[in-house]
């Protein structure tokens, strides 16, 4: 399977996700265009912030992933569906996490919490099992992208992060959110040495 | 025509059917964020499972499928259009389906039931159309991919499939579910044949 | 600028207006799932089939005339803006022409047929000024191109249908559909010759 | 990073904002298929045609922007996505805007005519941010590109327009709109200076 097609049908997948997810900001009706709706939005629209940053960390991280890749065989292929079918769960968590929130109690929905986490810790699990499919058909953990994602911290972070949001969420959801927002900041601190490693495999191929 | 661009718009066809079917899970309204609603949403999950398989099917066979085209003639053009139009009603009648379930009776609506086999059975037999004008347009049933095609059990099963889903669908409608969750899972089943073939004519070519 | 992404572009926003028209088509709620409600989607849906024709002929003629384009001046671009300004309004006119649909009186609202037909001269005409600075930027009306453009009685033959389209609308609705229809399917007429012409074009370029 | 797929996606995203906000113009329920309808749905259009053409605009100059990048850094990367997530807002903002007119009143919402120019204002600033940094990694100001922006006055003046209009809708909501439009068509005045100095340096480049 061609690797440029994969990459243009995930691409197409993340922009829509990106940009529907914020269709759930329901338009205030006449006559209501006064700043006190605005703050009604407030919280839907920190969750469409949330939302968006992650499937933007998936999306750069996705791009390096698969710019390794020299054949999509039918595994990659349904791992990567894999993780698309979780991520484009994302605009109804993100709408239903911000419904919960109330001004007198704040995130007080449990469910919508736990399902927000559960669809991070899956989507996280899949983007793993695409990884090491990739690392397998490329060499092994012995070749340059194996050693490189080896040192991958964040990636074996993540998903207790996530884990401990919805095991939290049970007993006080505005903390679980917190987790997940700390959960996609940790990503946001830039880590040169995946690039560095690819760069330097890139340099050794045009080297032959 | 350019093959390019119409894998692009197909993709683009594909990513967003995809994506938009998820939007029909309806968010659940203030002040109801518990348990009891994810509950409700269960059928109508269940069912863009059963859809986003199906559209990850055809996405994946559908790019075996073009890579095989030198030449897009106006008739495999317009073979493509049909099956992404009836492909287009995916998100409506996943929807249908999923608002049809009651938890007293289970899924009872034969309406919906039928026009999802029926969508269905139009999108395999516009496949099956699409297949034929390549197949013709390319050396017809004895050249590489006519023969690959040939052994090709899965795409005569499944219409027997849809039309058996859609008579049940009349008597026992969560039979008919079943039959084309069924169809679906055919298709998961690696067969490396077609893949095969095509290797081995891309490497006559690459001889040459 | 690029043609490439010019085309990239178009094809995604001619992707999803295809695939969101569709949206308009309203799922039956609970406890509807009977074969009545299929038939009170049947003018929507009748009028979707006829919106998707125009879109898919959109993009085959688009993709066509594109491929002749060297270079894409200021011009040609922001034409192309405009022809695809006026498609996007189809998702809403569709679904306004299947609101206006009654059983008792058949399509009897004169305002959305007419502004039906205003989109698609408007969209037409759109077409008819963007294939004409392509003209003028390659050579002129005595080019390959211009030549196969001069022959093209479908393009000169459809602004018309769309105008007698919403003169009709204001004393029967229902003909001007049909008007519409008809000013579809003349497109589906195979016509070789621009597609001959710029082939020849092509082994003259590849000669030299 | 590779610059098609960055292109790719921010095309993707350019094309479903686009495309998606005219899904908030509503369509009218039966039996109101009059004109009168029409006049309601006038303001939310305007407001359309309005974002459409800033769309349209980004996505024109970001093309020219980006076909200067030689390598695209995470910061150029992160600096893309800030600007598309300001994009992505439109649709939402648009709808609002057109809600909140009146036919007695006009245009007397503050608070949604605010927040479309504090959206205008935010997306001005991270292209801003974006050009800047690609100009940095491509040899600062001194450089061909650098010198071209340095006369860009459009970018200039824009957010000086977006900082009137929302000081003014305090006091006069549809002067603000006033402004928000004045500071589209500015953009609509050819200026071939950057195209020149690109071709220029594309014309080097090809020297070499």
């Amino acid at each position: 399977m061609d690797r440029g097609r994969l990459e243009a049908f995930s691409d197409g997948v993340f922009a829509i996700i990106i940009t529907i997810t914020v269709l759930e900001l329901r338009v205030p009706e006449p006559p209501d265009f006064s700043w006190h709706e605005l703050q009604n939005l407030a919280p839907t629209f920190l969750a469409y912030v949330l939302s968006f940053l992650y499937v933007a960390i998936y999306w750069n991280n996705h791009h390096h992933l698969l710019k390794t890749v020299h054949e999509v065989s039918a595994s990659i292929m349904w791992a990567n569906m894999t993780l698309l079918f979780w991520l484009t769960l994302l605009p109804f968590t993100t709408a239903w996490v911000g419904n919960s929130y109330t001004r007198d109690t704040g995130f007080q929905g449990t469910a919508p919490m736990v399902v927000y986490g559960v669809v991070l810790l899956l989507a996280g699990m899949s983007y793993f099992v695409l990884q090491n499919r990739i690392v397998a058909a490329h060499g092994g953990s012995d070749s340059h992208l194996g050693a490189a994602l080896g040192r991958d911290w964040k990636g074996h972070v993540s998903p207790f992060i996530y884990l401990a949001g919805i095991l939290i969420a049970f007993v006080a959801p505005a903390l679980a959110f917190a987790l997940y927002v700390s959960g996609a900041l940790i990503w946001l601190v830039p880590d040169r040495r995946l690039e560095r490693v690819l760069r330097d495999g890139d340099d050794h191929a045009h080297d032959h």
